[in-house]
Parts: structure tokens; C-alpha cells; sequence
């Protein structure tokens, strides 16, 4: 806080998440032919990727390696100035923060990581997307054309990251960099299961919950944002039809009330489309919601119980295989996607 | 501004609109019956009104009048601070601010008018919503049972002014409230006819369109946002059921892309019920975007034809009822609807 | 058949179906309150109830009784002389028919009995619905005014029995009534598991699946159609706020590709509501489709699980009360609901 | 009819529909990727397209021509013995009937004018769609995979003829072929200005509107069905982005509550995508509504005025070129688009 009352407001919103892929050809296809995105940009081992109404360049980065998982999750200021005073924040806290150049889709951003090992950055200076012609929409409020192809992705929505500890996680990003805490998740014992930060209206821009098997760093999955609820039962069907495992849903959330559909792209990663209908988060000093151990048990809104691979399937796979049951085998030789 | 390149954050959001209506009782059943908006409370001639995920105890209050149009318009800053803040910038710019106590459903607060004579408010205490428990909805992130009832009112969502000299009235929100401009339109002779406001992540809070008679304090209407575009639909068959007049749409504007449907409530005040879908400004530095003469003269974004009557019928009627002539005759006996 | 290839059209459609409750008065509540129904006559322990867009006076009727299940089903034939043909036919197939009069909501019936003993209903003769003032509709080309209350059911869809020799059954209403089958399950010992059957261009109007516990006569639900997908979500909701019990769903079956969710009444019955889509058989010679046990085993169309309840629980309950665990003890006390 | 009471049932649907267009290419390009409709077979200057839940090989033959309009329609009878029946029906009545052999898509035809000279056929034998390994649907009961581009059409739904004397006709239709005649437009003075008939549980198969100028056989639109009304609004966008021109909608009609949306495809035909919900005409009796020339004037359901060009657009176009001044003129150069 600036002062007693005064709202930290300098993170913008979600950037751009990048996913490591050990099947950087299949994803690509996935997130092109199925997604519905467009590619915008190559470098390295790296593909850059966009929904349509995504403002910037990117808002998903590929790339090849050999496993999967979260590459990083990077984050808009609202200013220059904020991303200095976000910078100077976590210098203060003793986190170590490195400047980081020749990034593919916006200028120079800072990188540190959080308390469970997970790399985030945060930068100023962007690239508008400049549609090509043949791209172009036909309202000018718009940044790309509506692909009409596939899954029709609209735009980056959220993320969500395991962590051993979460609360840990929570306090990092609240303090340091602002970000107001919706709903939460504490059990029985007094621990934290989960919780869903926001620096927009959206009732969130990313959530943790918890790793059960001590190992920092994982992920749980990325999500993309439709039009609508049709468009995701639509999207059911287009993944159906192109033999995409399907985990779980449609359905929703009591969590947020998102109405979600968990799929797993080649690389293995979790992969969510969702829409929240009109729902906002307008309340400056929102209180955080707190759900009980026993109130999480009842399942999802409509009685969905939670699937299990929900709790054991996560990115990068265990070391020793665990978890990862419901996931052909992945052979780990990384092509590069961008060559 | 704050500084060079800093933003204004003090306002949250749009909190509520007071609409004048000479039919109070009609008004009031229209908006409880059809709209499936829950009345919250009871002030004098007024009658406060709240759709089911409005987080304050009110979003329109609804106050019997001689006459029609707006009473005032209210938002939220982020803090008590950036209450005070507001209140020095507009005197500082040399317009008269008075505290304004023992509002319905809300804290003290500060009243001011734009270049327009319209009036405005701004405050920061506020009532959050504590449903009874017959309205106690079954998922505890939610303020209100879905009501399951008419048109089933969401949220407020924005509001339409008419404006003599639209130009002002941007540039006095934009200086001294901090919103951003999204959206405006310019004529051939460099006037502007329309211009779209925004101090959240929604692509505006409200709008002000030309008025075309010479006459200050107008307005255009009131926008409640609904769950889909799917529920608009099936919102146009329930107007339709209860004889309430349909002005135009369902269609899709191409400004701001937004899903309308607009109808005369009883008082004769023109309401929308809109979704803008997933649609989100994210981007804190978005750049305005400015339609042309022509490009207007375009239609809507399918190409249905503005309706003439949107351009002449507003409230309060004119002396002589011209722009009314869709309007069927008000008698303007106005029956106190709190009594 | 009349000839070599010639099909038997003599029913036109499903009329309507009667439920047994030993909670007359709750279950009343809910297809009035929340299923959205209106009530249209009374006789005896029964209330007939209906659908806006149902033609006939009433398609449900609710029987107040000692127990829950199946009083009867109906099916209107298209002519007069269809309805004689198919009572020649069936008696002549060596099928009890009895004439009954006095029908609350259409003119006299005959009555037979299928090869598990549930009873079944043909007539020709029927009460077109007249709306009163109050709830006639703006559109002329409509039974009844659009209710905008509850789930706002349209229409009585179909309905579905237990068997426990499936096949007999479909033999019986193939031959005698002239039923085309479009799906069927065959598991891998050669017995039938289920079967569709249609008269119309619906892709079924009844099913019947196996009883897996000897018992004839018992009833699985009765399903009514809304508008669309987005309104059985809404369904949902509606639902949970009204603490109705939901068992499964929303999902799509891949049998018949239905969009379904499936609640019990108050009084034990199970209840779905549904939405086909665009979905119509219009072959005339549409090939029954057969999914073997392997295909069936794979869930509902985008992978749910299908519940474990929906092979146990149904109407009336068993002797041992097996079968019933998922529903909260009925107490049977059987109010008169029409007194 | 067979005899007092009963109905004629040997038409079961409408199977395809011929457009003429003069510009072959650029059609067959927008049925395909705009439309999303899949190319199935060649013969001469005709392609043969279809939709992904039609169960025949094509529901539409597009065939280059030195004009547009339509080629023919042709519906498929229940049996072979039917279409015997009605071919003896047509001839006792006076009416021409040939044999047409060497179809694309389907075996023998017998084809007639009706009597405002627009050719019709009749047959039974047809092509089941056999979908090649790359568009096998996931699901066993439906006939093509799910195409997931452009505007996803899914089956023929209807069309629409002009006629001088719609009355003729519609007792042409009735008498010969026995179709029910749903809901029909009389004028003050006595004459008919429209009507639609059906053959199935939709409410209607076809439809003839009145011709202003005296000039037999001209065609107003052919329609397909979309999954739901959010597919329509969806392709909107998806036309918009593809400039095709826009004539009306989406909105819902009055007459038979259809949801629509009306575009012109490159060859100058009427286009027109639809969606009727949930609403089925299960009525074996159904009463024919019959619209006055008062409630005609209401405009479409919501209010939405009927478009000027709606009664003035027809193809072919008027010799003289009235009646197209909306459309841009066409350069009549036919290539063979099969070739």
C-alpha cells in the first residue's frame, strides 16, 4: 500500500503466458487448427500465438523443450513509472529482479520468480498487433478478424500455477505487486488450498492451489477466453471431433462461476477454455471469499464432482511418472517448432 | 494527471443512476415485474432498485417527478483518498462541489454538474448488499438469488447522456475524473457528435451523444447488462409479452460492438438491456478510437439502419413534444410510488 | 405395415404423460414454480399441467398416489381412423384394449398395457389450449404467453421406461403402433439394453431402458424441451437456487446427441430437461443406429462419467428401498393436490 | 386426401434445392468457406454441396447458368409406393410428369411445374453420405464431422418461391402432393400474399410469397439451418468479415417465429440462415393461421420493418433491372464451375 487506504494499481493486466512443449509440431498444429489462433511471431525455439481480440502481438508464447510446463507468466504495467516502482517493490523485499532484453512481442521487462520457483516478468513497452490485410476485421474497435475456424480463441484469460505452499504465493503478490485476492480456499487445518488475484475487473487474472507432492515450479493450466457459454459447448464438439482429450465439463465453477472445459494439448499441458458471462469484479475493496474445506467438497456449481486427474495431473509430469495416469505417453524429443 | 505519463485511478466504477419518471407506479412494476429488478429500499418519492449481481444495496433509484430524464448519475472512486482528491480537482478547475448527506443506500457524498447541467455525484461509503433470506442465492461469491423472473437485470451497467457540446463534456471527465476515452465520433466539420467513457476494464461506463435542440440536461438512457446475448434475445419476447415498446434491435453496434436492445420503460425514459460478451479493455493505454462521418452512415455493425426516433426521442420531452412522437401521451401526474 | 415397404403413420405424437407422487402438493410447487409450467385443469387426485408452446390443453399430469412412477403415457393418433386401425391392430395381435372415458383434457382413449405392464394411452380426440386474457401471447402462432418464470418449460419432450426384456418392448411398439427405432444398445451377450423409438421427425419420442432387478412396470423420467442450450444452463441455476437436487448434467448424450440435465421432483420422479438443437430425423427410412457395449462405456458424448444413480434410481422405488439411496426419505403421505 | 379424414403422408422432407448462379466460382467459394458447406460430387456445370447433418449425399446443387434463381427443388417421397401415388396423383389432375434419370445424388425423379412454372421433382432412391476418413464425425450417429468453419451450416432447412398467384399454388401443393399449409398472409382484398406448407413436424418446408410484377417463376431465398440463435448471430460476424452483403437480420420473424439473418451470395441469389429453437408442429390437425394485412404491417416480431428490398430483390432479376438496385451489378459470364 502507498498509504493507509490507497490501492497498489500498477500491473495493467495478464500479458502473455509462455508454455514449454515437448511436441512443439503437434502443439502448434493444436493451437492453430483446433484453437483457432494465429501466429504472429518466431524466435528461437519459440512460436508466438494470438486470439483474435488480444490487443498485443502475443498472448502465447510455444516452446519447444524437453518437457512441459510454464515457461513464464508475464504481466502489463499500467505506466513506465509503475513498473519502476513495482521493480523498486521487490528489490526492497529482497527478491531479485533481472532486466531482460530482445523479447519477442514487446520491449524489456524484468524477471524474478515467486515463492515456489515459478518465473514471472513485467514490462511497459509493447507491440500493438498490426493485422496483415488478408487479417484485417471489418470494425476498425477490433484487432484481428474473426477466424471462424476451430475453437475461435478470443483472447488470453487466465493462468493457474501449483504451489507447495500457496499462502506464501499470495502474500508475494499482494504486496509486491498489488494484486487483490477474490476468493480463497482454507482447509480444516488452517492452510491454504487455492486462491484467484486480480488486478482488473475480471475476478481473476490467475489462481494458485496447491501441489500435493512438495515439487515447486509446476503448473496446472492456461486459459483462453470465448465468446460465450454456446461457443464452449460448440468448442466440445470441434475438440471431439479432432481427438482432443477431453479431462472435464463443460460445466461451472463454484470457485469464480466460470463455466470451464479442460482439455490437454499434445505437449501434455492442461489446456482451459472458459467464459464467464457478464460476471465482473467492479467492488474496489471486493471482500475475499473464503470457502471451507467442506464447502469445496460438494464439487462444482451444478454438483459436478471434481475429476481426479483434476488434483494429480499437472505440467511437468513427476519424475516418477505419477499423476500422469490419464496421459498417453509423451516422447520428449524437442523438435525446434520455430526452425 | 498525476505526472507525465500517469493515469488518474480514482474512480471505480458507474454505482448508480437516478431516473425521473411522471408514471412512478408503472415505472416501478416495469422494472420489478419485467426488468426482474429487487427493490432494496424506500426514500421520500423514491424507491431504490438492484439487479441481482449489483454488490451495493442500490443501482437505480427510481423517483417520482413531474417530468422524466435523469436525476443525477453516481460513481464509486477506489478510496476514501481518492474521494477527497476528486472533490480538490474539480474545485481546483473551478467547479462549485457540495456534500451531499443521507443518500439511500449509500455514505456521504459530493455533487457537482458537467458542462451540461447534469448532475453528478461521487462517493466512496457505501451499503453492500445483504440479501433476506428468501433472495439468499446457494453460491456465497454471489450478492442475490437469480430472480428466475422478466428479463432477470444482471447489473447496471452505463448510462447515455445528450450533450449540447459533447467536446466539453469529454474533456471535463477525462481532466478532472480521470476516465479514458474508448470510443468517439468526429464529423466532417471536426465537431463530435458521440464520445464513450470508461474508468474500468469494461469498454465504457457511459456515453455522451449530440443533442441535436440546443437544450442542456438530457438524457438518452440506461443500460442494464444481461447474462448473454441469448438472454437478450429471449429478453425481446418478454418485452414483446408485456406490451412494452420496443424502440430498435436486438443488433450489434459497431460502436463498441455492444448487443442491444432498447424499449421505453412506462415514464417514457429509453432503456437498454446489452452484452458485450467477453469483451474487455484491457490495455491501459488504449487508443482512442475515432469513427468518421461516413463511417457512421454505415448502420449498426450488420448494417441495420439507426432508428430515427434514436435520434430524436430523449428525456425529459421537448416544450413543444417534438422527438416524442413514438411516444404515446404522458399524463404527468406524478403519484408518490414510496408512499 | 399397410403393403411391402409401406410404414405404419398412424401416431402422430407423444400427448401427454402422468406422474405418480406421494408429494402432490411440493411436486405441484415445483412444475409450476420452477419448472415453469401452468396449471390448466383439475380432476379428482390429478392437476393437469403445461408448456407455452404445448398445443394440447395439458401434457403432464399429476396424480397425487401411495407412490411415485408412471400412471400412464399418451400418444395422439393423426386421424380417427388411425386411432381404430391401431386398436384393430393391437387386438388383433392379442393385446388387451380397454375404451376409457371421461379424460381430463381430451376426448376418449383406449387403453393397453405394454409387455413390462406399463400403461399406455391412445386417442384422437383432444382439447386445443385456450388461453385465458391474462396469458395469451403477443404472436398468434402461439399457444400461450411466454411465462418468463422458473425454466420456463416449452414442451413435453419424451419420456423414458425401465424394461426388463427391452426388446419385447420395441417389438411390441414397432409392430403394433407403427415406431420407428433410430438407436438401440446391444450389448455383447446379444441383449438389448435400450432402444428409441420416434413416430415423429424428433430423433425419439420414448425410450426404455433395462430394469436390472426383475421388477416390471417402472419408470426411468419425463423429459421437457426448453428453447436452447443456454436456457438448460440457466436451468441450472434455477435449480441450485431452489435447492432441487440435481443428479447429472448439464452434458450431451452421444446417444442421440441431446443436451440434458436431470433433477428429481419432490416427489422422487426424475425430471430432465433438454434441448436437441437443430436435430431432426427426416429419413424416412433413417437406419437404426446400434452402439455396442464398448462405444457405451465411454460416457456421454465429451467424456462424463455416467452416474452411478442413473442405473439405480427409479420410479416407484424399490421394495427394499435399494436402488434409492441418493434421495432423501419420502414421507408417503398422499395429500389430495386437487382438494 | 385418401378418404374423409386422412391425410396424404407420402412427401417425407425437402432434399435439395438447384440455384442457378452466373457466377459459379465465386458461389461455390462462398458456400464453402463462407458457409462451411462441403463439396460432394460433380456432374456438367453443377456441384453438389451439403451441410453436415444432412443425412443425403448433397441438399444442394449449384449449377453455372447465364442468370440465377432456382434450377428446381425436389422432395423425397416416404416409400416407392408413394412416389407412384403422387405421380398417378398429378397426372389425374391434368399436371405434365417426367422421368428424370442420371441425377447427381439421388436415383429416378419424376419432375413437374407447378403453376407459376418454377420445377419441382419428386423421388425415392437416394445416396446415403458416405464420409471419406478425414470428415468421419466422432459420433456414429451423425453423417459428417462438425466442420468448424465459416458459418458451420448444418442442414437444408427451406425455401422460398414467388408466385403471381400464390393461392394457385398453394392448392396445387396441397391436393397433389398433400402438404399442410401452416400459416398464410390474406390481404383486405380477398387474395393471398403468402403462405408456407409443410411435410414434416417443422413448421414449414417451403414458403411462396406473392410477385409484384407479374412474372412467373422467379425465387426469393433458400435457407439453412444453424445449431441455435447464437450460430446466427455468430455468422453475422463471419459474413461481415467476409464481406457478404447483409440485406436483414438477424431478427425473428413473425410469421412462423423463425430466427433469421438474409444475405446475398456472389451469384445474386437470397440467402438465408435460420434458426426455429425448439419449436416443432406436432399437430397432426394443425389450425392454419392466417395473417391480416393489418398485422402484416407490425413488421417482424420485435418490431424490426420489413426491408424495402425484400419485396423488390428476386432472382433471376427483372428484365429491366428493377427490383436489384441493392445488389452490384452482375457481369453474366458463366464458367462451367465443374470443369
Amino acid at each position: 500500500m502507498n498509504g493507509q487506504d490507497e490501492p497498489i494499481l500498477d500491473i495493467a493486466h495478464l500479458g502473455h503466458v509462455e508454455l514449454l512443449t515437448p511436441k512443439p509440431e503437434e502443439s502448434l498444429r493444436f493451437f492453430v487448427d483446433v484453437m483457432g489462433m494465429t501466429e504472429s511471431g518466431r524466435q528461437g525455439d519459440s512460436v508466438l500465438l494470438r486470439g483474435w481480440d488480444d490487443y498485443e502481438r502475443g498472448s502465447l508464447l510455444l516452446t519447444a523443450s524437453s518437457t512441459s510446463g510454464l515457461g513464464h507468466a508475464a504481466f502489463r504495467t499500467r505506466s513506465a513509472a509503475a513498473l519502476e516502482r513495482r521493480v523498486a517493490a521487490l528489490r526492497a523485499a529482497g527478491h531479485e529482479v533481472t532486466r531482460h532484453e530482445g523479447n519477442l512481442g514487446h520491449g524489456m521487462s524484468y524477471r524474478f520468480r515467486d515463492p515456489d520457483n515459478h518465473l514471472f516478468e513485467i514490462y511497459w513497452d509493447t507491440e500493438w498487433y498490426e493485422a496483415p490485410p488478408e487479417l484485417r476485421p471489418s470494425l476498425k474497435n477490433q484487432a484481428q478478424r474473426f477466424p471462424a475456424r476451430g475453437v475461435n480463441v478470443r483472447r488470453l484469460d487466465h493462468f493457474n500455477c501449483l504451489a507447495v505452499d500457496v499462502r506464501a504465493c499470495r502474500e508475494f503478490f499482494q504486496s509486491t505487486l498489488g494484486f487483490r485476492c477474490t476468493e480463497r480456499i482454507e482447509l480444516n487445518d488452517g492452510s491454504e488450498a487455492g486462491m484467484w488475484l486480480t488486478a482488473t475487473n475480471k475476478s481473476y487474472d490467475f489462481a494458485f492451489t496447491r501441489e500435493a507432492h512438495g515439487i515447486p515450479g509446476r503448473f496446472h493450466h492456461v486459459t483462453f477466453a470465448l465468446d460465450s457459454r454456446e461457443a464452449i459447448l460448440q468448442a466440445a464438439d470441434v475438440f471431439l471431433e479432432n481427438g482432443v482429450f477431453i479431462e472435464t465439463g463443460p460445466h461451472k465453477h463454484a470457485v469464480q462461476q466460470t463455466f470451464f472445459l479442460y482439455v490437454y494439448e499434445p505437449g501434455g499441458n492442461r489446456v482451459e477454455v472458459a467464459n464467464a458471462g457478464a460476471r465482473l469484479v467492479l467492488a474496489p475493496d471486493w471482500k475475499t471469499i473464503t470457502w471451507t474445506e467442506e464447502e469445496r467438497k460438494k464439487g462444482q456449481a451444478w454438483g459436478l464432482r471434481t475429476i481426479e486427474s483434476f488434483h494429480t495431473h499437472s505440467t511437468p509430469p513427476l519424475p516418477d511418472g505419477k499423476g500422469d495416469e490419464t496421459v498417453p505417453g509423451d516422447d520428449l524429443s524437442a523438435e525446434g517448432i520455430a526452425s
